[in-house]
């Protein structure tokens, strides 16, 4: 491909990507094809001479594309948002056409230092607390996921606890970690990829509202310390996926202090609401955490990947990840005046990927971004009222900004029947939960172009499918 | 961003980036900002207010392309290279477009199949075993690095020698793993991350080649087993990062057959030039892998993150990456009938990266790959005759495909002058490693666009930094 021919074919792209973000809303939402449909339609082997870009632009259109699950489409109610928008899209491109790689501050100067520039910004916008901005000891580095910053955090606390014994020598103490029953899974893979198991996780019970219960999390503290455990590492949730359950940070900071653990906060999705003063309670406590993520790439219209992790020392993460080979040996590293933002994660090499967030931040505005979450959070405040106002439906568990859980009075089935028939209709993509061991139906507000008309259909044909097949959304 | 600004914004970088690629061998290689020159220029709050989208190409031109060191430059010959293409920064536009979650095959069905297919099509490509197929009990997925892919294999091995002990339990016999005194820092880290530790890694004496002795490596599990040690995996290099040096995989092979050891192998950067049969030797001994990885972000023109990893047990691999949470339990997943990539890494969340890896393959054919790797192979050839050609330089090891490692014969005081005034004076970009505790200067050749014109400039530069300064490159 000449570079004539990169312009031609990328004016084109740009187009079809602008032309399927503004169709995407008459897709049915969720794919239909069934396993194995789409491979059967590619030829076995790669092609021994290169095609014309026409051929990967049709095949596009007929073989990928009914096989995608319109995740930008605002009929999409799924999991949790995973926005994009156009000025993260760009910024992507342009970290692609640059090509750089940033596992050095040497290997791109600009990479890092936008980076870790772009994220005391959001420290700033955020209202987090101070000891993660980069102008002091701690700061903030970009993940790809939440599950990768988790196990990062709880590395790091694993090294604090066993004096940086367990990265020479292996887990050679039964070091214990705490979450709530509610936590997200990745608590628990990070256990396991660290070498501490399942087992050393205790599941903190959760109250009525399916937030962590501090006594709950002492009495377990206690209990261990008593047996010969050695307690290190706390996961608390703001956000929880299930129903958006925010833990007590207060008093589950005030545990890790006296305890002296690691208190690590997991906000995926819910820390973008902080970008809105009343909102900001959700944080209420975060001064104890010894570090945080959360997600833009969840809800705030940067595409994946994007986590914003950040630790309160920065040197207790480096001491649990760092190895300096030769062959990276340079003077900016050796000068101690820079950010190698390889020591801050698992992999070594690494995007700019702090273009995209930049070119969002900035193309929005705070103000722009606010604007969008207040909408979202009304939409599920309107969501939820129109629940409370149908006899036959209730919610499951108080809304949460952006996330209702609901469901039929008329239990499992026929709410299974409810997720079946808006699935297949693909006029509106929900997915489900369990809470209290019954099945709880989630509807989940993110993204750029969901507007009242979406969330009022979609609630409409929430009732129509409790007595009726809904009838197909043609593509 | 309306939709009609995205399509005029879009043009707009697209052209941006066909200028860049086509000026980037005129900038100086490696940038030259101080530490913190970049950041100075940059406000130091977020703009409350969207700015226009001529502002932030402005910032990019003026304050971001000073601070960037240019890996697609053809004057970039340091580290390895992390090269992208036309098709492959188009391909990875469009999932930047489709922001689609991958997670689970539901999630997005193409996004699940293509890779699975593409990364059949790559095993058809380099005459990878059988057993790496998805038709097979293995499979192949990609990881953002090979980094991380060591990690899984590492991960996939403790869990098969502890018969899934470690995942409950935590790490709780001596577990040891080996590796050769050249290979990757990734492999002592992922021994960190995993819990079983650094002194837990032997480090296998190297041959004249810097190529593991397979009779050190039988010794030392030899003694592992008296000492009540449980060998469990060894980690061989094709193309070690310092000297390019192939391990030997039959005879390694052979031993972990017997001592029943995961065999994995590492050939980020080399493995690529198996798409030609001539270089296909790389691979010889390769049918015993357990594990296999290789960087199409490296050497196949696409930009990063592309690592193509494959097991030969793909239950092994999910057996200890899998969780399955209730809020992403779905009817395809119990059905068996699908791949559900989560298993297979360590995040959850993915994007959609195998369409930049199907452009490339399809745009360039594959004899459009093997020109482009037969050429930097014999500009690397060339290369090490220039240099052997010259009494005062010599190879200091065997030249292996597009990696030559030289040096002055002078002493390490004139090689680290050389290795200053390239990069000082912008026209090149090398870097070094140690061999034999001598150092070495490293020319990896592998952008798309070097030609011989470069390469020769390069050595001339080389030549005449062991008298003068060199002039500055005025980008």
């Amino acid at each position: 491909m000449t570079p004539e021919e990169f312009r031609q074919h990328g004016h084109q792209v740009v187009d079809w990507v602008a032309d399927y973000l503004q169709a995407v809303e008459r897709f049915p939402v969720l794919s239909r094809a069934d396993p194995g449909e789409i491979r059967a339609q590619l030829p076995s082997r790669a092609p021994v001479q290169g095609e014309p870009f026409a051929a990967l632009m049709r095949d596009m259109e007929e073989i990928i594309l009914p096989g995608i699950t319109h995740w930008q489409s605002p009929n999409f109610f799924a999991f949790f948002p995973c926005n994009n928008s156009g000025p993260s899209i760009l910024g992507d491109l342009i970290s692609s056409g640059l090509g750089v790689q940033g596992m050095l501050w040497a290997t791109s100067p600009a990479c890092t230092e936008l980076e870790a520039h772009v994220l005391d910004w959001v420290v700033q916008m955020l209202q987090l607390p101070r000891h993660f901005h980069s102008d002091s000891q701690g700061g903030g580095v970009i993940q790809d996921s939440a599950s990768s910053a988790t196990l990062c955090a709880l590395l790091a606390a694993r090294e604090r606890a066993s004096g940086g014994e367990t990265n020479r020598r292996g887990v050679g103490r039964p070091l214990v970690a705490y979450t709530s029953d509610q936590a997200h899974s990745s608590v628990e893979k990070a256990m396991r990829i660290a070498g501490l198991g399942s087992q050393q996780l205790r599941r903190i019970g959760t109250d009525e509202q399916y937030a962590m219960r501090p006594e709950t999390l002492a009495d377990a503290i206690n209990r261990d310390r008593q047996a010969g455990q050695t307690p290190c590492f706390v996961a608390a949730t703001v956000g929880t996926t299930s129903s958006g359950a925010v833990d007590p940070l207060p008093s589950i900071g005030e545990i890790c202090r006296r305890e002296n653990l690691w208190f690590h906060v997991d906000a995926a999705m819910a820390g973008t609401a902080a970008v809105c003063p009343e909102y900001r309670f959700v944080h209420a406590g975060l001064e104890s955490a010894d570090s945080y993520c959360f997600n833009p790439h969840k809800w705030m219209f940067v595409n994946f990947d994007c986590d914003c992790f950040y630790v309160r020392q920065r040197d207790a993460l480096t001491q649990a990840l760092s190895i300096l080979p030769e062959y990276l040996r340079n003077a900016a590293t050796e000068s101690g005046s820079v950010i190698d933002y390889r020591d801050w994660q698992i992999p070594l090499g690494r995007r700019f990927r702090a273009l995209k967030l930049w070119f969002v931040i900035r193309s929005f505005g705070v103000e722009g971004i606010q604007r969008v979450i207040r909408r979202h959070v009304a939409l599920a405040e309107r969501f939820a009222e129109w629940v409370e106002a149908d006899s036959e439906f209730e919610l499951a568990a108080p809304r949460a900004l952006n996330l209702v859980c609901f469901r039929h009075r008329g239990g499992d089935s026929i709410n299974q029947q409810i997720l079946d028939r808006t699935e297949k209709s693909g006029a509106l993509y929900l997915t489900h939960t369990r809470l209290d061991d019954r099945l709880v139906l989630r509807l989940s507000i993110g993204q750029l172009n969901t507007e009242q008309e979406h969330v009022y259909r979609a609630w409409r044909l929430i009732q129509r499918a409790v007595r009726e097949d809904l009838p197909f959304v043609e593509g």
